[in-house]
């Protein structure tokens, strides 16, 4: 996928019609007219959706006049994920960075424990209550 | 995140320049000169993508009107990954149906190996050459 091919994909996907026309066929092909009805939109408006859903490879449609079922393509977002895959390592850096923080104040609470409660290599520890 | 901050997010990486500049920043703060360089492009275009990365909340940038680093904000990513991933069934089905194929082609050829070479179930099998 080139870079145009995925812009024009994060493009279409920047609105919450399209994404949820997507939902839609995620559970199999639907008619233009089936996918308007949940959204209350005229036939047109939908159709200039799934032009732009079309165009970015995200569905394809039938060839059949009358019927012209679409279909979801799933590839796109397979690249979409992968390519938002690449910052995983900063976002769960930032809740290493928050366990970090909370290992810290547990260990505090420990310590304080261990003061109120010293506890000897000998001692028996029970577990639970 | 709401469907519309999700919308802005998508909005704002549909343009290579834009995705290029969140993965200069994948690798540290930059200031808008830094972030200007590699791309031949004028501060007021660098400027303008800036405040659409800050406005979909994928960068933040410092307070210092000297200075005013940039800063990958990375949760948004991890929210389009997350969105994505939803499909994930959709894109698998479809490798699952290619390694039918090609596992029964794999089949078809052992075979056509069965018939040109019979093994018996006391045969010495060389591995490797």
């Amino acid at each position: 996928m080139t870079a145009d091919e995925l812009s024009s994909v994060f493009a279409a996907l920047a609105d919450p019609t399209r994404r949820a026309i997507l939902a839609r066929l995620a559970q199999g092909e639907a008619s233009v007219n089936e996918l308007a009805a949940p959204f209350a939109m005229t036939l047109q408006a939908v159709s200039k959706h799934l032009k732009v859903l079309e165009r970015a490879g995200l569905i394809v449609r039938g060839r059949d006049a009358q019927w012209r079922p679409c279909r979801l393509v799933p590839a796109p977002l397979r690249d979409v994920a992968a390519w938002a895959e690449q910052y995983r390592r900063l976002w769960e850096q930032r809740y290493d960075k928050l366990d970090d923080y909370l290992r810290e104040l547990e260990e505090d609470g420990d310590e304080q424990a261990d003061r109120d409660h010293p506890v000897g290599p000998g001692d028996r520890v029970d577990e639970g209550v």
